[in-house]
C-alpha cells in the first residue's frame, strides 16, 4: 500500500512471528509477527532487559532516536532494550501490511491487552526472559505499561509510563473520536477501502490539526516554539510538520490504534476496579506526566499514582506538552533520563 | 430558515435599524439591524449605561440569564444594561435572516471591529449615550469589550473581557478553524445552500464534539461535573446538551461568527503593535479569564493585561474551563460578580 513502513525509513528492525494471537475481543491474528528493535545485549542472567512499547503512530525508530544512547538512562552499553512496535502500527502485523480478511478495514479490533500479552509470549518464549528490568513507554507506550505491571506483576521491576494513563478518560475517548471521525468522514476514505493514503489526504490533514490543537500546548504556540522548531508560522507548522509527519500513513493504521488508544483500561483486569488493578502493581513505579499535557494530564495521571503501592510522582516539566514526548525539547529528555537513571539505580523489588 | 431565533426562545429583543454599516472588508450591511435587550432604566446624565456584548453562539437571552439581575453586579434595578447582540449570531443581521445577496453564504465577512463601530453608532445616535460606565463580555463578548476600550478609550470607563483575548493566538485560530472544517466538510453543507439546518446535523454534532473537547476541562469530566449537570454518561452529555445546544443553530451564522472570532485583534487599530493598542486602553480594565480554559488560557490573558495601564488581573477559577461562561459553575458567578462589584464601584478614571 505504501512503503512508508520500511526497514529504509523505520529499521533495522526484525519481525518475529509469535504464533497465533486470541484476541480479547474474539478474532485472532494467524501468524502475528512483531516488529523488534534491539539495542544491546542481553547479559548471563537476562536481569537487563528493557522494554519499550509504542505509541500512536510511531515505531521503534523515534524511540531510538529520541531515548536511547551511549550515556543516556536506556544505554544500550548497559541494558538489552527491546522496542516492540504495537500491533497496528504498519512495522508489526497492520491493517496496511495484512492479506486477506484481514486486509485494511478487516483487520480484527486489538486491545492494550492483547498486545501486552503478545509481547509477553515474546519475551518469554523468544528471549526466555523471566523479568523485565524496566518497562518505559509514552502515551499508548504507557498504556501497555500499566498494563504489563498490573497483569504480570512479578515480572515488570520497575515501570516509568511517561505522558499516559492506566485507565483511559471520558474526554481522551472523546478527543480520540474527533481524531477517528476527521479521517473516516473524508470521502475518500471509502470505509477503509481506499487506494492509498494520498487519496485520504483531506481526512488526514484534519487528523493532524487536531493533533496540532491538542498535541502541543497554548503556550508551544504562545511563545512561538513552533518557530523555534524551524517553521515560521502556523500553516507552515500545520502544512510540513503536522500533516507531513502523517501524510504517509496508513488510516487504517491510524483507526486500529486509535481504537485502541480509546479502550486502554487496566482494570478490566479486576472488574472494573482501577484500585484493585493499580494496587497489584509490585514494579517500583515512576509516574511521568508532562506538565502540559492536554489531554493525559497530570491530575488524571496523580489520581492513579495515588493508587499504586511503592510509587512516585515524576512530573516533566514541557511547554511542548504531549508530543514533547517527541523529543523536541532537550530540557524534557534531561528530565526523563535523570528520572529513569533514579528508577534503575533502585533495587527491584 | 429556522424559527429557532425568535423572540419566544430569546426575546424580548428589540430590532433597532442603524442604517447602512461599511465593512472593514469592503463590503456593506444596508439597513444593519442590532438586536437589542435592555435591562434597567437611563438615569438622567446617561452615566449608568452598561453595554453587554455577546459571544459565539449566544445571544442576549443566555447573557440575561447568567448574569443579570436584582442583587446581582449587574442590576437593572441600578443600571440601564444594554445586551447587544452580535451581527451574525441569528438575532441581529445575519446568514440566517438576511435576503438576496447578503442570505447564507452570501453573507460579507464581518470582524469585531464592524460589530464595535455598529455598537457605538447605536449607543450614540440612538440612545445618545457618551460613556459608558462598563463594557463587560465573554469569549467573543471579550474580543468586542477589547476592541471598544482600544478604539473609544475615552467612551468606556471600565472594562471587564472575561475568558477572551484581545488578540486572538494562533493556536485559537487553528481550534477555530477545527470548528469550521467540521461543518463544512459535511457534504450536506453544500457551500452553505444547505436547505435547513437539521440537514447539516451530522457536521453540527462533529462541531459539538469538538466544544465537548476543548470547551469544558480534563478535570470537568474527570470529577464527573457532566454528570452533576445531569447527564449519565459521556454520549449522553455530547448527544444531549452539546450536540442539543447547536443543533437548531443555522450553519452559516456560525460560520460568520467564527471567521470572526479567529480574526479579533486589537493590534488592527496600530499597525500590528499589541503594545501600543493595550497602552491605549483609559479603562479601569479587569483581565478575568477562567483558570481551566482550554483555548483562552490564563497566561495568553495574563500576557495582554500587563501591557494594560490601568489593569488588574482577575481570573475566575472553575473547573468547568471556557464553558464555565454559560453559568453552569455557581461558585465562579459568585466571583464575577465580585470582580464586577469592585470594579463598579471604582471611581471612573
Amino acid at each position: 500500500m505504501t512503503n512508508y513502513y520500511s526497514q529504509e525509513n523505520h529499521g533495522p528492525f526484525e519481525l518475529i512471528d509469535i504464533g497465533s494471537l486470541e484476541l480479547e475481543e474474539g478474532a485472532s491474528i494467524p501468524d502475528c509477527k512483531l516488529a523488534v528493535a534491539i539495542y544491546g545485549t542481553l547479559n548471563a542472567d537476562k536481569s537487563n532487559a528493557i522494554l519499550v512499547p509504542t505509541w500512536y503512530s510511531g515505531t521503534s525508530k523515534i524511540m531510538e532516536q529520541a531515548y536511547i544512547g551511549e550515556g543516556r538512562a536506556l544505554d544500550p552499553a548497559k541494558y538489552c532494550i527491546i522496542v516492540v512496535n504495537q500491533i497496528g502500527n504498519g512495522l508489526s502485523t497492520s491493517p496496511s501490511n495484512s492479506t486477506g480478511s484481514l486486509a485494511g478495514p478487516g483487520f480484527p479490533q486489538v486491545r492494550i491487552s492483547d498486545d501486552v500479552r503478545a509481547q509477553h509470549r515474546l519475551l518469554t518464549e523468544h528471549f526466555g526472559l523471566e523479568s523485565l528490568a524496566l518497562v518505559v513507554g509514552g502515551s499508548m507506550g504507557a498504556q501497555q505499561t500499566y498494563e504489563w505491571a498490573v497483569r504480570y506483576p512479578d515480572f515488570v521491576k520497575r515501570a516509568a509510563p511517561m505522558a499516559g494513563t492506566a485507565r483511559n478518560s471520558a474526554h481522551d475517548f472523546l478527543y480520540a473520536e474527533a481524531l477517528i471521525e476527521a479521517i473516516t468522514t473524508d470521502p475518500a476514505y471509502q470505509s477503509g477501502l481506499y487506494g492509498s493514503s494520498h487519496q485520504v489526504a483531506a481526512g488526514l490533514k484534519r487528523h493532524a490539526k487536531l493533533w496540532t490543537v491538542m498535541g502541543w500546548s497554548t503556550e508551544f504556540f504562545r511563545t512561538s516554539r513552533h518557530k523555534a522548531l524551524g517553521f515560521d508560522s502556523m500553516p507552515a507548522f500545520v502544512d510540513n510538520f503536522m500533516t507531513g509527519y502523517f501524510a504517509e500513513m496508513d488510516p487504517n493504521n491510524l483507526l486500529s490504534m486509535a481504537w485502541k488508544w480509546q479502550r486502554g483500561d487496566v482494570s478490566r483486569n479486576t472488574g472494573g476496579d482501577l484500585a484493585a488493578a493499580l494496587g497489584r502493581i509490585k514494579a517500583k513505579t515512576y509516574v511521568m506526566p508532562i506538565s502540559h499535557d492536554m489531554f493525559f494530564t497530570c491530575d488524571d495521571c496523580l489520581a492513579e499514582q495515588e493508587l499504586i503501592p511503592n510509587s512516585e510522582f515524576r512530573p516533566l516539566h514541557s511547554i511542548d506538552g504531549h508530543l514533547g514526548l517527541f523529543g523536541t525539547d532537550a530540557e524534557m529528555l534531561k528530565q526523563v533520563d535523570a528520572h529513569l537513571l533514579e528508577l534503575l539505580s533502585t533495587p527491584a523489588p
